[in-house]
């Protein structure tokens, strides 16, 4: 489906736009693990996320004539964002598929750069059919979150970015939700260190890749109940998948209460700020739920530190 | 009482050991405060604020029979684990004097750091005849909080660094607590900026610096009750009065809630976490309490991340 090249293009198409976020290690944290740990932190990407990566890269190979026509997304947080920012910088006009119940800080952030929202009602109505529906009467170029090449490509930047900074792991470890990021990081993580462990990391409610990996063909579960609203699907992608299942070694879960731990530790111990989604892969790690030999070096995403100071507040006080 | 070249001098000193801390900005920032804003985020510094620049810059120019002896310091705050962290690292042993009811987590995160805490009752003892005391029973060297010219310039760095990395500055603005870091910076902008408006930041209750300033005499006030802890003095340092009354143009002042709002950005856009006096000096800019000319390039000193999660939660529900 996509290859170590792909994301070297990807990165080629992001230099220069996309930031090239920090590598953050702390000797606290090296100790509580018993290893070497190094925190990519896409919290400081453009719009808060990796998401930003994979919507560039897949806006930027539209044709000039479909840029403006312009793009449409569903999304109810970062791709929203992602592709919003993505489009502005490319002249193309956006339009953001989103829940009438999304909170009006996300809504807002989304019209702030630039998109337009038109909202759904998530219990009685399909966001794929209004978004596909929506690429049809208006020309729109449909903008996957993650079920795509140049998706997936862009977002495997994050970890050629940390290969390159931090050199080679023994364990790699990121979030999963839809698969994006994970197919497009392990394929270069792979790549360049065949022998590493490769581990994903799901929220306990939202076990469906580890599942399906388990199975070998894609598990539809419910609506998960979690607080990692970045990883609230029911079912992987078709093509992450594909990739996902030669390349990954392992999923492991993490409960509600061991992310928020995550949330506080990266805020005491590192002064960043991760939202649940993003604090789960160091979750996992912090858990005792990835075997790491000692002295082992260990790749770890922050994807995103999208969370409002309300929120974070009210998560800290369970 | 300390020229650039002292402050360069403690740069040479500092190079490899203290972080080179990030520069961080805001396209969101600038556009609410209509200027060009550059952070300097010491939050990521080593034990989390500027202070770790003076005490290593202190504590290494000792002779080795002195490092032998060891160091005496009193501080219930960023100092403590400042000195303990520089100590450690030039094999001095430390020790550190906190009030009995100092936050666990800090006398934890000074022992952490190797050094003996010492607590004192803060309401019927003197921790400046304690420190005294122990410097003379067990011959160690007193490492002061601010008033020593190897601590000004040491905290000189970290504006040392934002004017080499950032550029020059219209405007700078520090926080003010016992007058250190801002004497120290104070010296590197207006022999860099000769034109820069060089203004400081002290919390409503706290204003001794400013009313001292204002009376061109070192003013006594009351223990002042702010959340911001760094900056909770009662009277200016004698040297670092010096340097200030010479080089700061105002000080200006912010409540704790603007405070508390500029904590709150730092966390939502920034994705940053900074305690009370290490969001301060952001805070005058984001109330408009700083005459800043529409295009102005400010540069501001984010000091300090030392704040628990728990207590940020309780501060933002205020």
């Amino acid at each position: 489906v996509i290859g170590p090249d792909d994301v070297r293009e990807a990165a080629r198409v992001l230099d220069g736009v996309a930031h090239r976020t920090p590598v953050l290690s702390s000797a606290a944290l090296d100790g509580m693990v018993g290893a070497h740990v190094v925190l990519k932190a896409e919290c400081f990407q453009r719009a808060g996320a990796f998401k930003f990566r994979g919507a560039y890269n897949k806006v930027s190979s539209l044709d000039l004539a479909q840029r403006g026509r312009g793009v449409v997304a569903y999304s109810s947080g970062n791709h929203g964002q992602g592709v919003g920012l993505a489009a502005r910088l490319l002249g193309a006009p956006a339009t953001i598929v989103m829940p009438s119940d999304a909170p009006a800080s996300k809504v807002e952030a989304t019209r702030g750069y630039g998109a337009q929202v038109v909202v759904y009602d998530r219990f009685t109505e399909d966001r794929e059919a209004i978004g596909a529906a929506l690429a049809e009467e208006r020309g729109l170029a449909l903008v996957k979150p993650y079920d795509d090449p140049l998706i997936m490509a862009g977002q495997g930047t994050a970890a050629l970015e940390l290969l390159d900074d931090a050199g080679g792991f023994d364990v790699f470890v990121a979030p999963v939700g839809g698969g994006g990021l994970m197919a497009g990081c392990a394929t270069v993580v792979r790549d360049r260190c065949p022998d590493a462990r490769i581990v994903g990391v799901e929220p306990e409610a939202g076990d469906d890749y580890k599942r399906s990996l388990e199975a070998g063909r894609r598990i539809t579960i419910e609506v998960p109940r979690t607080i990692a609203d970045g990883q609230q699907l029911t079912t992987p992608g078709e093509l992450t998948f594909e990739v996902n299942r030669r390349l990954v070694d392992e999923i492991v879960t993490v409960s509600d209460g061991q992310i928020v731990d995550a949330m506080g530790l990266l805020f005491e111990r590192l002064k960043v700020v991760a939202e649940p989604s993003g604090a789960c892969a160091l979750a996992a790690l912090l858990a005792g739920k990835i075997d790491v030999p000692a002295g082992a070096r260990v790749g770890v995403i922050l994807s995103g530190g999208n969370v409002s100071a309300a929120r974070f507040a009210e998560l800290l006080r369970g």
